[in-house]
């Protein structure tokens, strides 16, 4: 199986991104592209995207990321967010890459779109750890 | 209206946490604590709860840490977060303090448990800085 | 060897410790505390201490804390800082505590003072991975 | 003036970047450069720079990044660093961008590079918030 049809396999296992209706885009050595449809339901209190969403695009885009560097069976182990633009219009885009790839962990970047008529916006940017998950890797990350 | 109530209230407007079925739990000086029961649809394809989920939570439970220092009008600037053990049980307690606020942001910290029949498990760490909107409030953060 | 002369040993070890004048305060299992006292050559231009050497004097103690978990052959993987305060005043206190220890990694926090005669000023916050240095360890981390 | 003559001249008021020997290497609309030479006294016990001189770089890069787009009238609000490979070679260089400039703050990323005979290593990326000082600035940052 291709690596894109790997990445949609997982992606397809995992309930909160159903629930969100995440897309997977984009998942080759150049990178991993993440796609979640706006609807009301992932809003906040002042109409735009909550930045919990923008958080779990960042996390999840991250981690394909770091499949890329060391195959899928990997865990997003930190990360962090800086939040720049509120994030509006018909869909988001994360598109993540791979800066780093050790034997069990990864660092890679991610930046957060929001795609409207107008364009494209920067909404959020990302960095983060992503790790390998071992035989014992049920006592670490998520 | 006394501080939960009002903190109820911007829950309830927010639709990304009614999906999540979050619940305000405490919002007081001593800090801010979210609920979030733990269903098959927040889980991930190893049967934890998703990381994006526990970054939700994080995020808004330090942006109601933020807004005991600052006010309801407030927005997640940035956070990080360290995910340290999988999430599974009957729920998250994300538990957030104001560490400081300044006059136009507050530096919050927040752990987030899962409970379940055996006791509490530490599964996430965060840190993060909430920011007050101003009237151009629009221009950033989420 | 005890632990706190172990620790001892290590810090003498570190040049970079020795250009700053960091002395050992405290290592036990209850956490670490490192001392800089604050001189002209550590400041910024504003006149008080150069953020960079908070970020040292976190990274440092969060080393440390995640050595009561990991044992002392370890390295900072990655940590975040929020500066709350300009820091003034005689010696710089950084505080680290274990939140985590897994078998090849533990998550730590860190609170960096500023001791003056009216007292300590919380002037940073951090939070961090600590890494266990492997055979391979030069592949990863500082 | 122009920009990197004044960015000379904020470093050269920086009594901790004169201890640690940065020389501004670039600052323009299109990023900042810092240069570091390594020495002995830079290091840690293994032998290679420590974690807390590529962090000082990574947020003093940060801070002259941020100051493309907020003038130089700024600190670091926070950061997080990854750590990559050990650093070691004749320097260091911290490249920094400006990612986003709202009225107040700016988010930027940072690349820090050991240059060595061999060509160079990168072995640290950051990211982090700059804020412009204003009249009420002592009460936060640094």
């Amino acid at each position: 199986m291709d690596l894109f049809s790997i990445g949609q396999k997982v992606l397809a296992q995992q309930p909160f991104s159903k629930l969100l209706g995440t897309e997977l885009v984009e998942f080759s050595a150049q990178g991993a592209v993440l796609k979640i449809p706006i609807r009301d339901e992932l809003k906040q209190q002042f109409g735009f995207v909550h930045g919990g969403v923008l958080a779990y695009a960042a996390d999840n885009a991250l981690t394909y990321a770091g499949a890329i560097g060391l195959g899928v069976e990997v865990v997003t182990a930190e990360f962090k967010i800086n939040y720049l633009k509120p994030a509006q219009g018909d869909f988001l885009l994360a598109r993540a890459v791979l800066v780093n790839a050790g034997k069990t962990q990864a660092v890679c970047r991610c930046d957060v779109y929001a795609v409207h008529a107008g364009g494209e916006t920067l909404c959020a940017v990302a960095q983060g750890t992503i790790a390998k998950l071992a035989r014992a890797a049920a006592d670490e990350g998520t």
